[in-house]
């Protein structure tokens, strides 16, 4: 049987990476909570180290590693935030990171890992190569792998980022975050369930990215089937761990456009002067699509990350 | 003769507008102070009410005002962040705000200015009809103009945030501002001198608009002559208040390149995730050159605004 995470969990992560982690601010905005009803707050991880809330999960599991496993480093493939997540930590401990990435990765991601420090192994762009290279690289060097999303001390460090958010803010009536792999998600999940018993927890996906909407609905794994969404962070497909904690803990899982994406993304750079990526704007998409009903409501929002392409904006 | 504001003034300034206005965060990053080699201290008035610490002063003339006065009204004639700031001081008052402005401003300028409720004459984008029109504007409703820079109360307003930075930071080896028309600068000069004794006050300037650093070398108020600059708040010329303090407080006015406030600007929004104008990446983009010599000292720069057309960027 699969042991899952628990809120106590979640907190043990959180006293293991507090030192290390930002602590990030919890925003407002008068004129976005005037335009949909609502009082909304923002849980600013795009403010976290390395852009982005997987700096959580990854310091966890870091951290976590005995130091016997830990003097052989860790691994994973992955071209985006996780990466860069696991190199950072891994250097903070004085340990290797092995990452491989497909060749073709933007030369900016390959840059922003190696430059923490990480070795890099490429490959063939398809995940069967990611896969098999990444197995070779673990045998050769007894690395650790550490999954973006579907592994325990990944999803509790998540979990902290909406725990700090309910201790600031204390009651919510609704607290939604993106979903892409359900780690960001399931951790949230678990630490919103436990410290707000009445809380809804609400996903928002991209409507070209949907396969949790789909494994939620029918109750099945579903895979995701080319999916195609500006919001790169979500194109991932749940997981046998993040999957049975979605089904237990969340309420309700909406998809939305990638008008509604873009539109949002603006409203917050506009309104908020900060810098949030497309995966960050789906939930603020979801209530200006409609498709959650937030009138009155007090309604906590994880910002995900903050890693965007100026030179590719879809303004 | 002429009275120029006193360090008192700002504070009395402050006194009246502190529970109108944000106190905005005092920001720093890891990866720029690395980059630049010192501590750099970034206050944030991009997170300011109407995106510009343009508020601060427009807020303070506008309570400054008798109740005989203030009934009547204010008037200005700007199509940027003074027009904005003005409108919603003016609506907080319940006073009404007349604003003339071109015929050919932005449409999301009109809209901005017209959403915070003032009443807008357009007129021909000259500065004589600009001139005229306020004229007229003013005789007709008896408002008080409220110029945006060159106004005794809104310089000591504009002070008001190098005292709060001053007030979080403590000493500072060297405080920075972007020089327009010269009301952030004169203001943040004056707190800078009377809170800290040694601190060196540098403004910057973009090399396309350089009427402040030709007026300050010639110790002779030049005037901006076709000024041509991404760094849309800083196309004006000091004025007949802000250039005496200028001279008397400001150590030195350096002037940077294009290409250097367009590099300033992508890596705030890069590597810190706000949002600034081109305008608040001026004193960034002067150390970037390396025309300040920040080498392992204090610096504080002040952020001037948030306020850009995410359709019209330079990256």
């Amino acid at each position: 049987m699969t042991i899952l995470p628990s809120f106590s969990d979640i907190q043990t992560a959180h006293d293991r990476i507090r030192p290390f982690i930002h602590r990030t601010p919890v925003l407002t905005s008068k004129s976005i909570n005037q335009i949909v009803g609502a009082e909304l707050f923002f849980k600013c991880e795009n403010f976290q180290k390395v852009g982005a809330f997987k700096f959580r999960g990854a310091c966890n599991s870091v951290l976590a590693l005995s130091d016997e496993e830990a003097k052989k480093g860790v691994c994973t493939h992955s071209s985006g935030n996780h990466a860069a997540a696991l190199a950072l930590a891994a250097r903070m401990r004085g340990i290797p990171a092995y990452i491989v990435m497909p060749e073709n990765a933007p030369e900016i991601k390959k840059k922003a890992v190696a430059g923490y420090g990480a070795q890099i192994t490429f490959c063939e762009p398809t995940l069967a190569a990611r896969e098999s290279t990444l197995k070779k690289v673990a045998a050769e060097t007894g690395a650790t792998e550490i999954h973006p999303y579907n592994y325990f001390n990944v999803i509790c460090g998540q979990g902290t980022a909406a725990k700090e958010l309910i201790e600031e803010t204390g009651q919510l009536d609704i607290l939604m975050a993106p979903v892409g792999g359900g780690g960001l998600l399931s951790g949230t999940a678990i630490s919103a369930k436990a410290m707000l018993p009445n809380v809804r927890v609400i996903a928002a996906e991209p409507a070209g990215a949907d396969d949790a909407f789909r494994s939620f609905q029918s109750k099945t794994l579903q895979p995701s089937v080319n999916p195609k969404t500006i919001a790169d962070g979500l194109l991932t497909s749940l997981g046998s761990l993040t999957f049975p904690i979605i089904q237990n803990e969340v309420d309700q899982i909406v998809t939305v456009s990638e008008e509604s994406i873009i539109a949002a993304m603006r409203m917050i750079w506009e309104r908020m002067k900060i810098i949030i990526e497309p995966s960050s704007a789906v939930p603020l998409a979801a209530i200006l699509e409609n498709k959650v009903d937030v009138k009155g409501k007090k309604v906590g929002i994880i910002l995900s990350g903050g890693n965007v392409d100026l030179g590719r904006l879809p303004f």
